[in-house]
């Protein structure tokens, strides 16, 4: 079950930070979930669509790191597609400048031959008719994990209700986990999102951490204090790759592995936000990660005297 | 060492929150510093004050506790220091409604014979120059342990520098951290608190756990996901009370003791919250603990295959 298909954008982003700003550089959520399952020893392919301008660059960036691209299509004389954001001071939240949907549009995925029978599925946050159509797609693979966000809750209810109740877990982060729920605790937000599919819910609470609930368990991981988050672009989106590509790889998707993967997930999202965009998951190495697993444990493992 | 002296108001607190209110009711630092201190096996004292206007029944109710009251004033003709708040409806902030100082206006601390040789102090929320005048009273206990607020940073600027100079842990909430060293980030926060003094930062997050800082070393403990909280009062000096409850009790303040120690201070705050003011606390039971403290180990613990 070491395959993992990944569905999701793959784009241009222009980012502004207190730190700085970037001019259109490499972005989208496949692209990230990409670039962190890659740390894995998996093979992965990702259904996508950029335009005739995604620089071939960027595609062989993806490739070297052995994901399968036969799923993401290249519009002919088509724009790829193109999002602006402004973080505001405390990096917690930001304003979008500007979206281009461009050949994102008229998306319709095609999964390729050699991935229709994936182990793991990580539906990116794309239109849930996208997401629909490619589990339409596949073989029931072993599990699917859905990433969603709030415009799906406002402009699509009935088309994202749908491909919720087909998943097996769900990644989405706090507020958004009330606004679908419309309860503030997240123990009965979980509950609730659990009611509607996913036996499996992740909320991602950003620079606070990540609660994995699964029937009454429930697991946290923190995410690593970090003298200075740089630019929180794609934290989520390479949580999810390093908590699907984890799985993948492990092949165990029982809840005690599933800790492992959330803090997999919590390790190479620590990673993306060090530098603007992809920069720092691009030159990240195995040493890296083993070693940042041993601050993981340091911060979070204790040895208990009863009293 | 497992003498533990405590510091701090005993007092009335009228309590909103979108749960409901409460008259006054039994409220201060150290009487919840002091509660949750008692689930350890150690000796504890208050030294505190409070009007003629105090129900002999809370000071039965510690004293049945077995916290020495020796050192806690009754004024005669004196009213009682009474706080009277409202939360909104996140619980995460409050609005003060009613502050009346009354005997805490002219607070001399007094430290009873038999405690001037601690080995354990918790310095609670309270004037810095009250703080300073008990230090000097005591020889210099093995740990102490300071906790303050954004008051006596914008009001006592100097003399909470002279406190905090002395001391070698400071308890603090994280908009106080930032206020107190004008860094953002929490990792530049406890380094610069470090500076000042304190070799131990304790950063209290509410619902997002709270982080032991040590020379570069950090360690989380995160709050118990909870269903519902009713009333935070009190939340931060019971976790107080039961980091320095830990630490009295098991006599090492080691850093990798503290870890312990910081998990009690979570694992007694989650009951704190579960009812309004000291409600919860007043019927604790070791088995209630010790049951909690195996939630916290599931919450945290993972064992982890490497890739």
């Amino acid at each position: 079950m070491n395959k993992l298909l990944i569905v999701g954008t793959v784009a241009f982003d222009a980012i502004e930070t207190p730190f700085g700003k970037t001019d259109k550089i490499l972005g989208g959520a496949a692209t990230y979930i990409g670039l962190s399952a890659a740390q894995f020893d998996i093979e992965s392919a990702i259904v996508s669509v950029v335009g005739e301008d995604f620089p071939q660059e960027y595609l062989d960036l993806l490739k070297n790191r052995s994901i399968d691209l036969k799923g993401t299509e290249i519009v002919k004389g088509g724009k790829t597609f193109f999002w602006s954001g402004k973080y505001h001071n405390d990096l917690n939240s930001r304003d979008t400048l500007d979206t281009q949907l461009n050949v994102l549009a008229d998306f319709q995925p095609v999964v390729p031959e050699n991935f229709k029978a994936p182990g793991v599925v990580m539906l990116g946050n794309l239109h849930p008719l996208v997401q629909l159509s490619v589990l339409e797609q596949i073989e029931r693979p072993k599990l699917v994990v859905l990433d969603t966000m709030n415009f799906w809750m406002d402009n699509t209810w009935d088309d994202l209700m749908k491909v919720i109740s087909k998943v097996d877990a769900l990644t989405i982060n706090d507020e958004e986990a009330r606004q679908l729920t419309d309860e503030y605790s997240l123990v009965k937000a979980a509950r609730k999102i659990a009611e509607m599919g996913p036996k499996y819910v992740v909320i991602k609470k950003g620079e606070h951490g990540a609660l994995l609930f699964h029937n009454e368990q429930i697991f946290f991981a923190p995410a690593l204090p970090l003298e200075e988050v740089f630019d929180p672009t794609g934290a989520g989106d390479t949580f999810a790759g390093g908590f699907t590509g984890y799985l993948a790889h492990t092949g165990d998707i029982s809840f005690k592995n599933m800790k492992n993967a959330v803090i997999y997930g919590s390790n190479l999202a620590s990673f993306c936000v060090e530098k603007f965009g992809t920069e720092r998951m691009q030159d990240l190495t195995k040493e890296d990660v083993h070693q940042r697993l041993e601050e993981f444990k340091a911060l979070t493992q204790f040895q208990i005297k009863l009293t």
